[in-house]
Parts: C-alpha cells; sequence; structure tokens
C-alpha cells in the first residue's frame, strides 16, 4: 500500500516534470520544430517515461494549452470588471517569467496542429472573460447596452495581439503596460461612470 | 538601349515573382521551415536568381513586412475615423486571399529573426492607423481626452489577435466580421457622437 503511495507520487512528480519540459522545449522552439526527445532530454528522462505519461507531442501541447487559466489565479477577493481587469494583470505579469504561460502565447499560432476546433485557447479566455463581464452587468457596472461576449472577444484579441508584439520588443517585458493600456483605453466605453476608477486599487 | 529596358523589365518581373513566391512559402511554412532552395522552386527560378535579387531569407521576409501597407488600400475617398475602419477591413477582406497580407501575418511572431526593433510591422501600422485618428480628432470626430497613440495600438493589437484566432478557426474566412464587432465595441467609447454611425455607408 505504502509503496503505492510512492510509485503513484513518483509518477505524478515525472508527469509534471514533462510538462514544465515540454513547455520550455515548445516555447523555445515552438510546435513544429520541438520534438519528444528534446522534452525528454529537459525533463532528464528517457523518451520511453515521456510516453508513458503522454500519447505525443500533441498531447502534451493540448495539456499544455488547456491548462493555461489554471495558472492564472487572479486575487481572490476581486469580482465582475475588476476580476477580468485582475485575470489579464496576473497573465500579463507571470508571461515573461512563466514557461507555461510563455508556451501559451508561443503555441497560439499553430494551436491548429493539436487543438480541436471547438477548444482552442482563444475560446478558453473569452469564456473566463465573458463570466466576470456578465457579472459586471447585472451589478449595473457597465455601460448599458455593451455587448458583454463582444468586448469578451476583443479584451482577448488585443491581449494575443499584445503579447505577441511585446514579445518582439521586449520579450513580454513590457506587458504589463500594454496590458493596462488596453483597459485604460476601453473603460470609458466600458464602464458605468465611464471613468477608469476600475483601474485603480480600491 | 531597347535590349537594357528589356533586360530591367525582366529583372523586376523576376524580382516580383521571387517576392511572391517567398510570401506563399512563408505563409505555409513560417519563417524557420522556409528555405531558399523551396523560395526559389516556388518561383520557378535558379537558386542563382534568387540570390541576385535578395542577399538572404531574411532580406526577402523583411521586404514583405515593410510592404504590408502597400498591399492594403482603402477607398481614396474615406479619411478620418472612416479612413482607420476601412483600412482594417480592406486589410480583412484582402487577407484570406492574398498572399502578401498571410506572409505578414505568418511572419508576426517571429519577426525578431530578421527585422530590427525600430521597424515592426505593429508599429507601421500603429503609425497608420495614429495618423488617422490624428485628423479625425483635429476635426472633432472623436469624444474629449482619447489617447490616440494608446487606441491606434489596441486597435492594432485587437487585429493582431482577430487574425490570429481567425486563422485557426475559419483560415481567415470570418477575419472581416471580426473586424466589424471590434469597432462595433470601441466607437461608443471612441466617436464623439458614442454611436457607431462610422461604420455604416454614407
Amino acid at each position: 500500500m505504502a509503496e503505492r503511495v510512492v510509485k503513484q507520487a513518483r509518477a505524478e512528480r515525472t508527469s509534471a516534470a514533462v510538462l514544465l519540459a515540454a513547455a520550455e522545449v515548445f516555447a523555445e522552439y515552438g510546435f513544429t520544430a520541438a520534438t519528444v526527445m528534446k522534452i525528454a532530454d529537459r525533463a532528464g528522462v528517457t523518451l520511453g517515461a515521456v510516453y508513458f505519461h503522454y500519447r505525443s507531442k500533441e498531447d502534451l501541447a493540448r495539456a499544455i494549452v488547456t491548462r493555461q487559466p489554471d495558472f492564472v489565479v487572479p486575487p481572490d477577493s476581486s469580482k465582475g470588471l475588476r476580476r477580468a481587469i485582475d485575470l489579464t494583470r496576473t497573465w500579463a505579469r507571470q508571461l515573461a517569467s512563466d514557461p507555461m504561460l510563455r508556451a501559451g502565447g508561443r503555441l497560439v499560432w499553430e494551436q491548429d496542429r493539436f487543438m480541436h476546433d471547438a477548444e482552442n485557447s482563444h475560446q478558453q479566455w473569452t469564456r473566463l472573460i465573458t463570466t466576470d463581464l456578465q457579472g459586471a452587468q447585472d451589478t449595473g457596472e457597465l455601460r448599458p447596452g455593451v455587448d458583454v461576449s463582444a468586448m469578451a472577444r476583443l479584451v482577448v484579441n488585443a491581449c494575443t495581439g499584445a503579447q505577441m508584439h511585446s514579445y518582439v520588443e521586449s520579450r513580454h517585458m513590457d506587458l504589463p503596460s500594454r496590458v493596462e493600456e488596453i483597459w485604460r483605453c476601453l473603460l470609458p466605453g466600458l464602464a458605468a461612470t465611464g471613468g477608469t476608477e476600475a483601474l485603480e486599487p480600491r
């Protein structure tokens, strides 16, 4: 019994190490140029160990992309408009240093190679932001007539574009200020107050 | 004299054919996986002919990216806010079928490999949109207090993100409707009227 627990814990550690190594390799080489061998080498395990946990390179990439929201945890206390802002802020601050998020960013372009149509990263993030904006609308935080889903898609599109350009110009170091700027532009047309108060600390 | 003119015309045709072939190859394979040999094959010319006109793969990619705005020609008559909208609309409509624009979209992510910091595609497009929005601000088309450069960056970021996601979901076929949606979200906070009249035909 104790032995099985130890084995299981070891398997989970290996699986997590392989996923992290895959993220680092994808972030560095992109999906096409990455190989399972490079991932095994980076994780310090055998090729067999990788294939024990993941069926393929596609499987690894899919695991990283679908779990992106798990890696971005905004402060518990925020909700509505502030939570949508906090989500993008937390993501922007973590991106430069978190291999999982950097891999997610790098894989956006190539995700047609390994994701199914109905589960791409754009839709995932849009669902999260839509939920927060819907909450904001329900409590009267938004201007009347705001199309919540359309606005959520705009936020996700703008953040996607910002991370591309931020990567090219500063390797994601200036992403937090780019995300602040996006909200400063959007809030006057989005918040019921017409101002940018939601960006200020309470 | 006549012979020189003929030779020059032939050289220009070859140069244009090579650039178009390069765009097709970049759009299909991306920068890293593209090779000058693939480009020569696609253009139906020798490797020597490619190198007569372009020094390197980097040189070809740079030529395609820096000339992007030349390939997007909105209707002459529009100006100010309508011209900014027309520019993004024209780009969105052409993208699915124009290899030069598809290559431009595909190369966004990899442009640090061949562009200098001061001349990336984001800055190019932002300058164009800024000029149009500045014109709109000067004639009172915009809401007071709009930060024109920040808004231009937001438009370019949102369009970049939209084309990424549109590629994944529809190979750019739904990009025009995504760009319309972006403007429908932005105009209430951007136009002095607070409405989306600038999207309607005059």
